[in-house]
């Protein structure tokens, strides 16, 4: 055990922060530490959107569902896959590079990019003593969100990282077994059943205990439930509108 | 500056790796930091494979166009997109799943989920004094992977990641100015071309200092000649086959 193991099992999302800013010092080693990250073939398929303005955080945290610490925290990061820089590029150097940035490969590519880039700004900051939390809700309504931060065409928000100092610590939360996630020499699904159910009872008591008894579901009930309900099934269409996926 | 930030900014990709496999510590050490990353709503929708047989690792080696540190390394890890779990759940649940699993939105959940734990893979592979190298490489011939993987339908292999002691250091790749990826409090490109092209006169220098002057080549036409190039554009169908990303 080292401490950069110990800050990456040390994880929690924070859902609530001190009414403190970060220092332009802390924004910069986090966006560093971002760019720090792998790109595949240097290509740097993404932007980061820092957004400290209280009105444009409200509204942010409004899209996402009204989650508060959305607009209360000490900065708000917005992750963007990004080819509208390739775009340019391509301008500048004279070459066709459009049915390449608007294939599903370097849709995954930015998506991929972008995400490293994110975990490396979450440990960073994580490593400074602040607390983060991933915020999938800015794709509930990517159309408001894109006009708000004047996103152009080539440019998808992705999730929002909100950054701050905790005001309140939450638990970690447990994740399916090992064994379950990591397969040997290939994919195996022999003890798929018996893996699920006995993480569901490790699940269960886990919101058992968190809640005095309130709360007992199991992992698979809570994720059936959640997938049943077909969220944000307008993504396809605003993907390719921003003409990303498209071939 | 503290430990966690310095092993994240110290980065650089190792292609060249000492015949000496990693540990069951280890392994489990890297898999453990890369489950303790955020995941969208609890979903975590990826699996991990990890590849030592050496023939396995030869043919993985050649489908990524001949890269001899797929083979030649400590241990082969695969980052997959997993929702395979997620429709088996379904039928546990006694649940429809499947459009919630077949959008887009799930492909993007699948793929931010995969990347987030890489990223903490390789920060703990290299808190370990280990090297790391993204091998995008798989995705040149995703059917072949497969089949050598067992992967079933609802699982795609994104990338693999080569981990082991570097035989040979390499140098890091300067990126991108940090005010031309981050923007504040919206998306802007007023300064664009002169940020590109003050960052072309940094790449270039760079390869003329690293090749004693044989390459002298800018980032803007590295790019644009390669993405002139068309690669990969099977993916959409490859991706739809896989059942992700319908609709």
């Amino acid at each position: 055990m080292n401490t950069v193991i110990e800050t990456i099992l040390n994880h929690r999302s924070i859902r609530s922060f001190e009414d403190k800013p970060l220092t332009r010092e802390q924004i910069e080693i986090i966006v560093e530490s971002a760019q720090a990250a792998s790109t595949s073939s240097y290509i740097q398929a993404y932007s980061i959107i820092g957004v400290t303005d209280r009105e444009k955080k409200k509204k942010l945290a409004e899209l996402a569902g009204n989650q508060s610490y959305v607009e209360e925290n000490g900065h708000f990061f917005v992750f963007c896959a990004d080819l509208f820089r390739h775009e340019y590029i391509g301008k500048m150097e004279g070459k066709d590079v459009i049915p390449s940035i608007e294939s599903t490969e370097k849709f995954m590519v930015a998506l991929i990019d972008a995400s490293l880039a994110a975990q490396n700004a979450s440990l960073a900051a994580e490593s400074l003593g602040l607390g983060i939390c991933y915020i999938g809700g800015i794709r509930n309504n990517l159309d408001e969100v894109g006009k708000l931060l004047n996103i152009p065409e080539r440019v998808i928000p992705l999730f929002g990282l909100a950054v701050g100092y905790p005001k309140k610590m939450t638990d970690k939360k447990p994740r399916l077994p090992l064994s379950h996630v990591y397969h040997e020499e290939q994919y195996n699904t022999d003890h798929y059943e018996e893996e699920l159910t006995s993480y569901n009872k490790v699940i269960s008591s886990y919101y058992k205990e968190r809640t005095g008894g309130k709360r007992t579901d199991t992992w698979t009930e809570q994720m059936a439930n959640m997938l049943e309900k077909q969220s944000r099934m307008y993504m396809k269409n605003y993907v390719e509108g921003q003409k990303f996926n498209k071939q």
